[in-house]
């Protein structure tokens, strides 16, 4: 089956959630917005006859199904292409950590537009450099040091122990993420989490992901995304 | 089964969503934090031996099983007390709904703690206004009105058509925490969802939760919630 990703064409997002997921299963896609120059998200969106609209990209188009929420899709591919456990409790425990992931990213986005999505940075600079010092300060301690906590407990090198899943790619990506937009403060803070980092590299080098990164459907880190570097909030 | 539910003691916050499933299913369950006089949360989660340590509350324990992800908790005890469908397709369907009510629930709460947990709401109140102004302006309108539409494409009276699933107490809760911190805005914004309002009473007049909601189980809302009633963000 060809499965197409219905995600804005200019931002890695959370779409790059799924894409990293489909890279390594070696699904075959489509990433309908860039291929077709511009992004029909909203008009699928709006479609007056599908039974189960999405509220919001990303959105995944499986045969006639249209299925949204990132670790929503994640945990529909992961069951299908072996990158989560079969049996349900670990299947659900994936998810559980992938739900984590998702908090994270909301906080990760909200550094720099803490007061609202409708100001641009330069109007909440001073909200934004008071939320970036507590999310270094007690969140991404947190949440880092939770992941570094199941690494540990997994023997890892992956948060399972040895066999990869969906939730390893978006960690991967956390950390990717967390370089572009904070690189002196991560590079600080990697050293309290050395599996963090060594899980990053282990999967940076698969070879599918490998291919994908260095590839143009690799979307680059920008100023429009969830990440966004300001010299001023790196500290 | 004897479920435990381990949340905090003096809120409804996210544990709300997990105790209407239980009071709905009429599961035999336990609220730890409650029962004690002191929650043991923090100990169960920094428990050493636990293999899958849960991030953060609410946390179901299920015999030997710990869940956490309030929509985790959710999809597993729905599945197993009747509150989704069978189908893989519907009852991911639903639990895309309730992944879009946790979106929600972020965005709710940060209208009064947008800057920051770790500042009062009296020390972030401008920003606090702005934050609400755009929720209410579009936001609620894109949650709300997703949901309204929703319920026009089911039939209604529920989400997904004739019968309850756990994301229909889930969206009676979110009308009863905005009525809670928003109640003028609320009044007025109600007249554009009559179906989600509908919803609503049907919700609240099933007799496991108008029972839950005239006992003492039932927490009251309070200034320490998702839901915080201040005038100033009423408008």
């Amino acid at each position: 089956m060809r499965y197409e990703l219905y995600y804005w064409p200019t931002v890695q997002g959370r779409g790059e959630f799924v894409r990293l997921a489909l890279e390594e299963a070696g699904a075959d896609y489509i990433d309908v917005g860039r291929r077709r120059g511009r992004a029909p998200i909203e008009a699928l969106i709006a479609r007056k006859r599908e039974k189960h609209p999405p509220f919001a990209p990303p959105v995944l188009k499986a045969g006639r199904r249209l299925i949204a929420q990132t670790a929503n899709i994640l945990l529909y591919l992961g069951a299908r292409h072996g990158l989560t456990p079969k049996d349900e409790v670990n299947r659900m425990w994936v998810h559980q950590l992938q739900l984590t992931i998702t908090d994270l990213v909301v906080e990760i986005h909200d550094t720099h537009h803490p007061v609202t999505s409708w100001l641009y940075y330069e109007e909440q600079k001073p909200a934004a450099k008071r939320r970036t010092a507590d999310f270094w300060k007690y969140r991404v301690p947190k949440f880092l040091g939770y992941f570094e906590r199941i690494l540990t407990l997994s023997g890892g090198p992956y948060l399972l122990g040895r066999r990869l899943c969906y939730v390893d790619l978006s960690l991967f990506q956390i950390v990717e993420g967390l370089r572009y937009g904070f690189p002196k403060r991560m590079k600080r803070y990697e050293k309290k989490v050395p599996r963090v980092v060594a899980l990053h590299e282990r999967v940076a080098k698969r070879p599918r992901i490998a291919a994908y990164l260095a590839s143009d459907r690799r979307i680059p880190f920008s100023q429009w995304g969830i990440y966004r570097y300001f010299k001023e909030l790196d500290g």
